[in-house]
């Protein structure tokens, strides 16, 4: 049974839980099945028996549940790190804090296309681009699910992020991203929402809002801008290439991102990978199926329903957050600074990463673009 | 010029490092160099002259610094991630905090003998075990830079670790550690830190010490036990095997430690080591150099210095704090739970992992130990 417990040293949450009969010498093991054929791929076409029921899915000419004929399609995770049934249990024990491990863990998967990505050099006659369409499909998929998920009073930080490859923690390869609910605001989020709502008391002005103000003065840190959404290479960035998205118009709620908004966003998003592809892996125009591993990771407000009585809910204030996207590529190897004391160090100057992405642009990568 | 630099959100300093002419297409081809041989390596004996002069050794027979007859050696690094020399600046721009990158950043060559390990397991004829006694003389190595670095008032914060392995960071095969220094405390023994000194000022007691407490009576974390030193598999550990090596009396500070807590630690950290790896890699007994990846990192209280006028210093208040050693398998992928909102997820159970060394202490893995 999956446990949540709290370290009494740094008050931070652990998810802890044991997968059955797994040996350590297994970890090593696990790696992402690149190769699996459409036929034994569970998130395939024709599969839809090999996953549990779907919860949400995007359909045409109106094909039924579970059956082929959808566009993007949410399903429980087979596999789920928490359970999603059950009353949510709190308890203490001397110094310990614990709670069951209850949540929501389920699986978007982005497109019925097994080989298709939002970087693809278009090289490949059997890799497919997904369009900028189909990628604001998904992110559509995230809003739904997130607006349905907040409505249970379990779920109070809800964590969307998308595994790419194995150094990223991905174990299959049909393009999925994953949806995760805990009883708890997690570290890094639980960090930013504190700082700005601290800077918001003292000053009615959102952080994240001062931050792009800045940024957009200095033009250093500017990686790419469209009428809705603007990229920037952090100042003080954790990860070499990490990228931010951010929406220049102030909104704490990823959920409330209208059509327009989304089209931007998935535009910046294939657009962005598309480029990083031949800066951080290979020559321009190089016939490869190699890519990078890379982490997406949602930062939104936590559920924004408010809870009278419950002190832990962090309610509706909608001026101390600004939601974005962190794109975090895998290229470096982590070292006993950071696991072992949370100290990042960046070997490229995030400065230099804006530049660098200032050329691409200024000659695009590819020409021919299928889909 | 490396930099330092405050996140204005998460307001965690970051190490912004750039590797002059490092593209990011180089940074996976850096990897392990496990089979440089002694000749070539710059950490092994006749070699001297291939790194900075050392700051610290342990000679026999009077030996000329620089020269073979060491047993331990600890020299700058000689592509230092901070620079050494210079005045210690801060300024601000806007919402951004900088201080450039000062610091010490040393390497303790542990041996001599270029194939040693804590945890050989003895099948090797051209792997030498390390002893108890070299593994102290490292220990002893570490507390006499600690000694001596905190001297410097720029250095508030001193990093002790050990990468091992290529997933761990490591890029050298030569046994070593490193000591890093820092004008800020990091995020994790910041959190500690807090942690620790409120609890302190509230009851009047370490918390380390009550949790050590709690764990004796529980006694279903314990992994091991010697007169002076427990071994702990944490209740709420972070990744799979992660043990935490603390002395059973309080000290706040890892340099103030005896020869017999040493000689202690030492040995426990061998024994650890050497039973981890038959329970990790290979089936016991089993004749291999393959091995797996850790990081070991040193937590102590800060520069305990006192340094009036100076408030970022944590002075030395001798109880709110409790040195101990972390080990940290790198057996899993870190995916975008981990990497992208802090929050780890562990499959393993801390207890099942003490059960585990239960077991296989009642049944030692090796019989024959050389050296």
């Amino acid at each position: 049974m999956p446990e949540l417990r709290r370290d009494p040293v740094t008050q931070q949450w652990v998810i802890i839980a044991p997968e059955r009969g797994l040996r350590p010498k297994d970890f090593q093991r696990k790696a992402t099945v690149v190769g699996v054929s459409p036929q034994s791929c569970p998130f395939c076409p024709g599969n839809e028996s090999k996953t549990p029921p779907e919860v949400y899915a995007v359909r045409l000419n109106n094909s039924r549940p579970n059956t082929p004929g959808w566009q993007v399609r949410v399903v429980p995770n087979k596999f789920p790190i928490p359970n999603v049934k059950g009353e949510l249990r709190r308890w203490g024990f001397g110094l310990f804090d614990l709670m069951n491990a209850i949540g929501a863990h389920e699986v978007v998967i982005e497109t019925p296309k097994h080989f298709a990505t939002p970087n693809n050099l278009s090289d490949f006659v059997d890799w497919d681009m997904m369009t900028t369409e189909q990628v604001k499909l998904v992110f559509r998929a995230y809003q739904q699910r997130l607006l349905t998920l907040r409505q249970d009073e379990r779920f109070l930080y809800l964590v969307v992020f998308r595994n790419y490859g194995e150094q990223a923690g991905a174990t299959l390869s049909h393009p999925h991203s994953q949806i995760l609910t805990l009883p708890f605001t997690p570290g890094l989020p639980k960090r930013e929402l504190d700082s700005a709502r601290r800077y918001y008391l003292e000053r009615q002005r959102c952080l994240f809002c001062d931050l792009i103000y800045q940024e957009r003065e200095l033009q250093k840190c500017i990686v790419w801008e469209t009428e809705h959404i603007i990229v920037l290479s952090p100042f003080a960035a954790r990860f070499p290439y990490e990228l931010h998205f951010f929406p220049k118009q102030h909104s704490h709620d990823f959920a409330l991102a209208d059509e327009g908004l989304l089209a931007d966003l998935a535009e910046a998003v294939r657009m962005i990978l598309m480029e990083l592809k031949p800066m951080l892996i290979v020559e321009k125009r190089a016939v490869t199926k190699e890519d990078f591993a890379y982490n997406f990771i949602l930062h939104t407000a936590p559920n924004t329903i408010p809870r009278p009585g419950r002190p832990d809910y962090w309610g509706t204030l909608p001026y101390d957050y600004h939601w974005h996207f962190e794109l975090i590529p895998c290229l470096t190897h982590i070292g006993g600074v950071e696991r072992g004391v949370d100290c990042y160090i960046n070997p490229v100057s995030p400065e230099a990463v804006a530049e660098d992405f200032r050329k691409a642009l200024a000659e695009p990568a590819t020409t021919e673009v299928k889909g």
